[in-house]
């Protein structure tokens, strides 16, 4: 029996960038954070500290802002398989590649005069990602959302449970259903407009969770996902991981106080936690594709 | 020479509400966070722990919630107007009330059948605010905003500062202007449309944010807090803070690139700080009404 | 009526800087975040943008790296005090200035081979802090701590509070006591052996919470205050902030199971929130020595 | 082609919990936060929200408190295991169960007359971890600890990289290495004194952090898991992720000041991540039990 390094990966992680298209006067801006993982044959460093194969986060960082300048960002999917094939192509000893990038929404500031041309404000704290790992040849793209919370002050019911060992939970046919959205979707391809897939899923994510009358969490979670995946024929699967943000009822009985689903307690721990992929029957999930990404089974 | 209770206050802080208003099938919410804190004789319970004074933190946190219950939200001001008037018209030991109040907002989903009566997403990170302080008869009602995260991508210069010991930075003509904006503004009366004014304070703080040519923060921050006191006339004294949200230019010389004003590293600390009052010469501001507001001199 | 420049302020803030003392192979580390603000005549950058008097932030941010260097740190007190100095000292403009330094604790890590010459583990959240305020001649020095965390599993009560509109709340002769103090007293004085004087005060506020058996938190904290006090009599005044963290006993009556305080929710939102000054009744508080201080009074 | 419904798994997360031992007057507290998720055949209440299946999680978060209750808490491994067998061996329909519970540590405060009976100080952000899946018999138990902030004030050095396209970086003979260690392990069995092999582990981390002459955080990385397999042999494989926590040594050059590595910005962002397995060759991992495990490969 011996001790031996498995599996790893290095890199430099959140190099924020914002990206300003001056082509026009009216300008437009690009801000992410980028993640940049190498993979390959960095044993030498991790056994005796020879540093010959490593190149350096710092260089990685570099990467990323001169890769900005010489071929602009685009989407998060682009600028991360541009990046990751950078390094596969040029580099002997890097065999892969993991790209994470989070895009950050700004809304034009519309002033007296109209739109204006060069001042922003940010939007809201829902963010775009994009996980692109590169194995060789081999590209593998995950697209998603976070942050994206969501409330339907009614149209949610939550009954029919079993009563078992300490349930004391009571039946409602009515409450408030809230969550803040993640939703993590495998391409089958790594050439695709992600911008338009990007806007189909989240719209029919959002369509899915207002319209669908909710019985469960899970319901409504499954008709998003399922909504997802008929809207973008490219994807194989999605994840969606759905705290269920509990807000409730206040009971005022004690001062002879109804309250016909008014006034609300928005709590913050413990929340209700729903996880779970939605896929094709026939999609062909590379080994591997989905470990490393946070909060999913 | 002898120990004694100075100043003192006690509440319950944070009280989070969600209030629908349900009078017609196209729902609205509020959603807001509301801190209590009463002020008056209460030795006792500091030097004895007798609390025959004390009205409970969880009394106040269920009268936040009847209140609602019984006349509604309306604006964050007139919330915290009623909570404090009913605490010192109510008891005879409290003599002061201290209530602030946080709002979040809400968009509603829209769907592919239009605007949905009933499904919201969040926005952004900025909070409208209200303080309101109850001495007596005195009411002092200071509103604000926080979180307005806005950003220029051009129009900014900053030179013309001293060479002084330690002085390295080099002067630019064109720079990317980012803040986050906390604003806090002291009416002269407890009687108003309070979004009304609110909503003309937001728009004066974005329009010259945007219209301004910059040749300083400074500069940025006092033509903002003139066009928040001449779009409202019953504001005495706006107070900003502004950090100074350094967008620095990536220099890419060592690899013959150029960059014109496009990539930019979006640093985290430290930043720059910028606080100054504005207010008309003739303003009468009471005693205190700024004291424990944070992050302002 | 016109509209005019009210108070202002400027600098660099979260300078953030760990100081390595090497002057023996026992090295120790000063971790700090130091706000650097000057005050004064800067009428001209805010009206016109002109930014001649103008001590750039960045030469701010430089000054406090360079002092570093040519004088040690030492407490958080000293570097305020030497910083503020240098400024009001130095430049005409400069009428005053405000210094913040927060201090992070670490301990050093204990190996088989005893106590390490220069490795070092992190301390708790608790963070000392320091605002010197420089007027011209007049310094005044707020010292204080944040973050500090305590509990009592027992010997605190809540009873003996009036049963008014909207009370719920049932009395206790047994609950958890717990808060994270944040404490600051205002010196009468700016010289002192500042880290004698901050050991005491934090060991007054520690025994006084652990040794009060407490009636109320207002009790408990008004011990504290006055133990602080009484340790060092340089001390005018010190305000307390102690959010009451409540630990809630689970109710298991419903599945037959007693709880004799053993078990218990730990809540997050909403929380009561005591605050007093504890002053001698001699001390003489200068005028606005308060004021930009958060979460008080 | 059809979409059906993949893996999944839901509960009750972030159930905080404060036990307290009362059993002498010397109380000791357990203070943990739970996370429960159940897998099994949940089918219908995603297709139909029918909920005949479903073990509310409001139920889990009571289980949380009875079982505590009826049984103790002990270690966060054991409190996992328990939780994870009452549900698969009661319900039919659960399968399988992941039960991730986190222990916050607290101190006990030492007064003039001793170390107190119970009153507590929290400890530092460092957090212990355990997370067991349950597949039917199988079980499978992965410890951990995050959030344990370590520096090295010198013993670190970084250099041999290759100079590639975009390296900038210099080499250095001495640097700070800092980083903030999350290591996850998996053990071979589901029966262990799970207190003393944590401690063993820790102890091994912190004693090659600190004893690594590090030429690279890889290197100290490898030293830190190896030392972990050596200390405890029912661990089978280590995984550990962290943070190059950059300190920049200042340049003052320009003022004709040196810096012998005495002066450092403590950077936020970006920051090198370091990520990797170490492992016993003839380690039998079974398939999934690093599945959703965050921040690794």
């Amino acid at each position: 029996m011996a001790i031996v390094l498995g599996k790893n990966q290095y890199g430099k992680a959140e190099v924020r960038m914002v990206y300003v298209d001056r082509s026009t006067p009216v300008h437009a801006i690009t801000d992410v954070n980028v993640t940049s993982q190498l993979i390959g044959d960095f044993t030498d460093t991790h056994l005796t500290g020879a540093n010959d194969a490593v190149i350096a986060t710092d260089t990685q960082k570099n990467t990323v802002y001169a890769m900005a300048r010489t071929g602009g960002v685009g989407s998060p999917e682009e600028f991360a398989l541009r990046l990751a094939r950078n390094y596969v192509d040029k580099y002997e000893q890097v065999t892969g590649a993991r790209m994470a990038v989070e895009q950050y929404s700004w809304d034009r500031i519309v002033t007296a005069a109209g739109p204006h041309d060069h001042a922003f404000s940010k939007g809201t704290a829902e963010t775009r990602t994009a996980v692109v790992r590169k194995d060789g040849a081999a590209e593998t793209v995950i697209s998603g959302l976070t942050g994206l919370v969501v409330l339907k002050s009614t149209g949610s019911e939550f009954w029919g449970f079993p009563e078992v060992e300490y349930t004391s939970l009571v039946e409602t046919n009515d409450r408030i259903l809230a969550t803040a959205v993640t939703a993590r979707w495998l391409y089958t391809t790594s050439e695709l407009d992600w911008d338009a897939a990007f806007t189909a899923v989240r719209g029919a994510l959002l369509e899915n969770f207002a319209n669908t009358h909710s019985l469960s969490l899970q319901q409504t979670l499954y008709a998003m996902g399922k909504g997802a995946l008929e809207a973008v024929p490219e994807i194989a699967e999605i994840r969606l991981s759905l705290p269920n943000k509990h807000h409730f009822l206040v009971d005022l009985d004690k001062w002879d106080l109804d309250n016909p689903n008014q006034v609300f307690y928005a709590a913050d721990r413990p929340y209700g936690l729903i996880e779970a992929a939605i896929l094709r029957d026939d999609a062909e999930v590379p080994d591997g594709a989905w470990e490393g990404i946070a909060a999913f089974i």
